[in-house]
């Protein structure tokens, strides 16, 4: 977010009130000069400043309100059934390297280190994570019912199906379900069924589905863009995503079988208008407007239709569900893309573990566990600390720091390379899990998390630069500059040791959040 | 110097012209915002500045030219014959923590960490090697002779002795010297035979002396306090310093053996006003104008009496034979008195030894053998080594980094503290002596140093913070925040460093030159 700043820029860090302070910005750097000044002082440093340092290049867009990564306060003490961190303020697929949400799979695909897109385990468990957690910090969406197939269900309206010549729509009772269904008959070669919906303040749509052959579910939408219908294909087949004229199209697999379909139109029509051959989907203004109808074709079988504001627990399951189909017999969940570090460190080719997907997998499926009491969750959770206890050139994810200290690693380097987050959440994890698996079970997981305790507060001093922190010991590994963390990586540690002080008593947790949160003030360490 | 800022002000780097730039100083911490602005414009920056931080309070004071150490740069090849890193800039008498220069020792003695004042072996050395570099980089100074009690000395000038009632002087032969000199008897209730001198230019007194009974040779100074003689007067006994009126005492000793005084009349003049109980010298303005005479009394002899403006390998070959007569059987210059490093360090005891005050002494030690050829002076620097070998715990100066990594101890504390700059003029003494001592008898020291060369290309990349450099690794040890260096420890990081890169290959030391270098000029690693 700030890695592209080299030139000095004036920030207002808060809002523009009493409170507001003066900052000095260089790249990752910035110095607050003065609290507690005027709205009009405020302008005339501001101009000022473009004068002089611009030299004539810079312009007033150089002062603008920072957008920082926020520290959040640790509400109460962490507990492995509760809020992620502050991941409820997270929104993962909106992030412009999510090429999209797989219609097949239900999560996110990733572009970050490559453009073909893979599955990458880290941002599949955040996804749940962000949305088990705003499950719990937000109140329950209101959902509109369109389709119930069911005449007693008062609350739902009357559905209206339109069903043009040449298809049929019928209402069947459905053995598996113990319901009665909407079963729909639709050639290729016709309009299709469609179901009136109308809404304009809700985009998350959702309904059970089964296919008998090949078909498609799709949902007509009015957009920012005026007069302009855009259409989400949902497809019978395996094709990612796909995008021409005003028609998107996602494949969600054969479906033969009952499943719900849950998906977020806002998300859907924004990666699809965005689709790009890069690493980063386009930005575009367009937002939907209006869900107008749905549209099914082929034959098969439809119910409970509904749209809602949100569908957390939908989202939470697909990425749960995806780490127990996913992890392989090591354990672990090998990250398919080839990753380079930096100079001076080997590549990690594809198939690599990271401590930090294992620790993240772990939190989520120990989520899972608690909410559905099913041990296919626990189960994969504890199988998932295997490659915690194999060093990295072993296909494992552990190194040793100057023969002494045990670390987890978010990238087993060859040099290692202590990336100090990655490190931080797969200690969550294995909390989260020897929390919850009783002393027996999770004996493996609290060894391996008073083990990597031990060194994170032995080490942490060699992450504080007096006024920032170090993304990880590269410097001392390959005798080069720290590779200082930007802001966001600064309130990330931040945040993680605010949630490890609740579970840890020792003072050193207390002490460098409050000494870092001070840096993000300008604050700095004593010199001497 | 810079250590009671917290307050940010303004300062302007380099000299008020086209190259000036525009920085922002907060303590420590440096930030250039603009280069080459001009000088109305840097006017009203600064006013501004001051009406905005300031909130009424800060003044225009706070706007000045910054005065930082500098960064020299390594002319040619290090030798252990040639001028010390960057030491012919430093002036160790006229520090405030330079209680006086003793009359019996003929070196400094500090009130740095005890106000009753000590021997500080390391103040010593530095008085010794910066007096060394000054005689390499100055041009020889001019020497008025003011006696030398032949009559075919042609250069010399007459002498104007004025001889009172009751007192005598002879020219005599002298059997040791193989010279004339003069006697003089003087009891104490005459006015003593005073000898006119006149000198307005130069301050560094010299002359051969013997006495015979107790005596003293007082000279009388013209100083910037209108119509108010100063005299300072060298006493034969051992009295360090005292100050009455405008008379200010030296003990010299006894000197009934001939011998060679050398005193800097503006350093005793100074350190005489300026005495106080405190470890701070007094700040004076007073300075000399005028050396007006030179009086004897008591019974002794007197010869070859001059006045120059330097006299720097008086004050090498003082600060060398100090550091020989004071060596004890374990090769250590013990340092009487308690040091504290700071909070969650056991004190130092009284007697300790430090590793950069073995490595500073040995470079004198060396450059005496090297110019004496003298032996006494390398066997004294080759037993100086033997504190390097033990540990700190068994009254050695030996750390070891995480089982791994051999370091010389500035501070041989409990915990280990790894000073950095103390352990790096350690490395420079080694060098010297294993440069010096050949093969066989240099062993240990090549030993030591290589061992030594190995820890600091694996640690140096610990003290960078990406803006600066840290003093000590404490923050590791303790588990505390990283005592940052100030800039004047971050220059001598980087001489040291310019120093050591001219007589190892190692590529790390020129990076960290140039990026270290980088730093003062508000110049950051580069973030994530």
């Amino acid at each position: 977010m700030l890695g592209g700043l080299s030139r000095p820029t004036v920030a207002f860090r808060g809002h523009l009130n009493s409170e507001t302070s003066l900052c000095l910005r260089y790249g990752v750097n910035m110095r607050c000069l003065a609290a507690r000044v005027n709205y009009k002082t405020l302008i005339v440093i501001c101009a000022l400043f473009t004068l002089v340092t611009g030299g004539g290049k810079a312009t007033r867009s150089s002062c603008h309100s920072a957008g920082y990564s926020k520290v959040y306060t640790q509400r109460a003490p962490y507990h492995p059934d509760g809020v992620f961190m502050s991941f409820e303020g997270y929104n993962v697929e909106v992030r412009d390297r999510v090429k999209c949400i797989s219609g097949v799979e239900g999560v996110p695909l990733s572009t970050q280190w490559g453009p073909q897109g893979y599955f990458y385990p880290i941002q599949i468990a955040q996804y749940g994570l962000s949305h088990y957690s705003k499950n719990l910090t937000e109140k329950p969406p209101h959902v509109e019912v369109y389709e119930t197939a069911e005449d007693r269900d008062k609350t739902s309206r009357a559905a209206e199906w339109t069903v043009p010549k040449g298809c049929s729509l019928s209402t069947v009772p459905d053995k598996t379900k113990f319901t009665n269904v909407k079963q729909f008959v639709a050639p290729e070669n016709t309009e299709g069924v469609s179901l009136q919906l109308g809404n304009t303040r809700d985009f998350i749509i959702s309904f059970d589905l089964k296919f008998i052959t090949n078909g498609s579910i799709s949902v007509v939408l009015e957009t920012t863009e005026k007069n302009q219908l855009f259409t989400v294909h949902y497809m019978s087949n395996t094709q990612l995503i796909a995008f021409k004229d005003r028609d998107i199209y996602y494949g969600i697999g054969a479906r033969t079988g009952w499943s719900t379909l849950t998906r977020d139109l806002l998300t859907d029509l924004r990666k699809g208008v965005g689709l790009s051959n890069t690493k980063a989907v386009k930005q575009t203004k367009i937002m939907p407007k209006r869900v107008v109808r749905l549209v099914a074709k082929g034959r098969g079988f439809l119910d409970n239709v509904t749209i809602s504001a949100t569908a957390h627990m939908a989202a939470f399951f697909a990425a749960s569900n995806w780490l127990v189909r996913n992890q392989d017999e090591r354990g672990g969940w090998p990250i398919m893309v080839t990753r380079k570090l930096g100079e001076g460190f080997k590549s990690l080719d594809p198939g690599w573990y990271s401590a930090m997907a294992q620790g993240q997998a772990i939190s989520t499926l120990v989520r899972a566990y608690l909410l559905t009491k099913d041990q296919v969750f626990l189960s994969s959770a504890l199988r998932a600390t295997a490659p915690y206890k194999l060093p990295s050139e072993q296909h494992g994810v552990k190194a040793v720091f100057m023969n002494r200290h045990d670390w987890y690693e978010e990238y087993p380097t060859s040099p290692s390379s202590f990336v100090l987050n990655g490190f931080m959440y797969s200690l969550i994890g294995l909390y989260d899990l020897k929390e919850t698996a009783g002393e027996k079970l999770g004996k493996e997981a609290r060894v391996l998390y008073e083990r990597g305790m031990e060194s994170l507060k032995a080490m942490l001093p060699l992450y504080d630069t007096g006024s920032g922190t170090i993304y990880d010991l590269r410097h001392f590994m390959l005798g080069t500059a720290p590779n200082l963390a930007r802001w966001d990586y600064h309130t990330t540690h931040i945040n993680q040791l605010q949630l490890l002080s609740t579970i840890d008593e020792s003072p050193i947790f207390k002490e460098f959040v409050k000494r870092w949160k001070s840096y993000l003030r300008g604050g700095r360490a004593k010199h001497n």
